[in-house]
């Protein structure tokens, strides 16, 4: 039976990360690439973005860990996917799989359902995407944002995470990760998230950093918890979604591994 | 003749939007990208960046809207800007051509050309790219900014309203829209929002929310009302351009109604 | 003997920059490119990013100055990059060039190689990128950082510069700018200022922008002087890096020759 996941795991996951600053590669959407780099840094990682088929094999190499998301998917870049995850298997480098907007256009759910293919440690999404891509009965999103909530695609996560074996996490108002056996659930954040954008790409970005330095579970839930305490302490100093972003960065860059201990919200499913 | 719009109209707009929150989809360039998402969604509209030809058309389908902005134009995306609105005349949605640096090189002012023939219905852009899409006689565009003042412009914009039908708004220290007919003039803003950049391409994609809710003309004018309220507002709050997407997006946010009818400068041009 | 660049050419080269309002082209990453149009407006310089081949010449021939950056390059990119130099070296307009992630994998190193050889005005680039585009011995670079200092790297700078003709300028916690007689050191700054996504590449834009009003060498210096200055202001205004990019944005809008020339640290290497 695989182990639950508690505070005091994610705050040893969080002094791992500062310890290791791990190099992590985003292959990401152009409206989530500066959001997700500067979460990274503020958090004390190292980001780069890299895509380009002539280098992506050669800096998966570098690297500490791999995000794949398909937000802005084009043919050139879906090919280059398929090469770094490869490398990134080959080497035994933990990627991570963003499916953005997976059910609202065949090319978006063909996409994720051939990455998924390729053994990702994480799968991190949406209730609508993870519904769509475990093959579930769903309400369509809305492009890219979700239609369904959390609590509704928790099975479906369960059901994706057995027959892929790698650790679903699903956010909404609640946050859930499961490995298929366990499931945990994380809860903070604010109202206001959803409505700056890329959000939850930076939050995929933050789980492969995590990933570089421990088990999938773990880093799975250490990301949720991080952003869902960060987010929280960043909503609360901002009249409008404007300076989230900037908010969250500055929340993540000053937390430590014991206020993080002490205000996760974490708990079984 | 067409109708005058007037602040009521323009406040019963936002809430039309706010109770629909339409599908937007942006085929836009690179720098706008994040702060459109980001000014769509602080208004109350659900963004969607997608462009590749493998899915553009399916999600014209599921969108309520549509822009097209050629500011970081290029062949794969010029043609499926083409797909894109054939489609989206088919399905009978409305879209919005943002010309940027119509005027600056031939390939701009060639790609511009050809997209108003695919019945926008509506353009918007600075005074030098309508002089320049009217085929007037202006000073050429410094780059992508422009180098002539909207009321330079105003006959410019009636002509090429005239000629493809779509509502032409024309933005500067002051701003128009005109169905060729009729034309209206938006005041307020402040002159710091021309130093934060991708301000006028957020102004696009929001005018394409609003043509998802009400005719061309009343969709033009709320845009331009509610851009020049929320930037007058924003700007209060700053000591200079840096803070001022953030708190754009924030007076979005925080707009109401109420607060639009009250502070929206339209009378006749 | 080159000339020493003082507090006093840096003010000037201010006033020039302000009362020309340069049009600098960018061909930039993706990540870089909303922050660099920021600067550069906040500044008082007119970006433009342009890269498509079919008017990559065009715009050159309307620009000031051209910045090539290869943070997120491919190969269509790299073609548009190498005519977009040609092309300025036959106008006679500079251009500066920023060789991210130069060392990290072959394809960013043979690319920094080749456009080395088209006599960039200016290369600016942290110390792994420097020392790695010499040709020295170095510590590889942590993918997009530099694993090294810039005072390591201020011999390679001299050598690549002599080598090359162009200026160099190597960036750290210290910055240096050389013509392979003479070197300059720049001083200021904040340790927070790495943890903020591709303000390095930003100034490469800034060192474009002073390229189109003065010689390159008084351009470099002129350039870091005011990151430097304003870096150190917008920094005290931060509780983490979240809000950097605007308050640096404000900072340089809010700059004047006079409060340049005061608080700039710039003495001989």
């Amino acid at each position: 039976m695989a182990k639950t996941i508690q505070a005091v795991d994610v705050g040893a996951a969080l002094d791992a990360l500062r310890a290791r600053r791990p190099l992590v590669q985003n292959i990401t959407n152009y409206v989530a690439m500066t959001i997700s780099a500067n979460v990274l840094l503020a958090l004390g990682a190292s980001p780069a973005m890299v895509h380009a088929l002539e280098e992506v094999e050669d800096f998966v190499a570098i690297s500490d860990a791999l995000v794949v998301n398909i937000g802005t998917l084009s043919p050139p870049w879906v090919e280059a996917m398929g090469r770094a995850v490869v490398a990134a298997n080959e080497a035994r480098k933990p990627w991570v799989l963003d499916p953005v907007g997976c059910g609202a256009t065949p090319y978006r759910t063909g996409t994720s359902t051939e990455l998924v293919g390729f053994r990702p440690a994480i799968i991190r999404g949406n209730a609508s995407e993870i519904m769509s891509l475990a093959g579930a009965t769903a309400e369509g999103p809305k492009g890219v944002d979700s239609a369904a909530s959390s609590d509704a695609a928790l099975d479906a996560a369960r059901a994706l995470a057995r027959r892929t074996r790698a650790v679903v996490a699903v956010t909404g108002v609640v946050d859930y990760a499961t490995d298929g056996t366990n499931a945990v659930r994380v809860e903070g954040g604010h109202p206001m998230m959803p409505l700056s954008t890329a959000l939850g790409c930076s939050l995929s970005a933050v789980t492969a950093a995590f990933a570089a330095v421990t088990d999938p579970m773990t880093a799975a839930v250490a990301a949720l918890a991080v952003f869902k305490v960060a987010g929280a302490e960043a909503a609360q100093r901002c009249r409008g979604p404007g300076h989230l972003p900037a908010e969250l960065c500055d929340a993540l860059h000053l937390m430590d591994a014991a206020s993080l201990r002490k205000r996760a919200k974490i708990g079984p499913a």
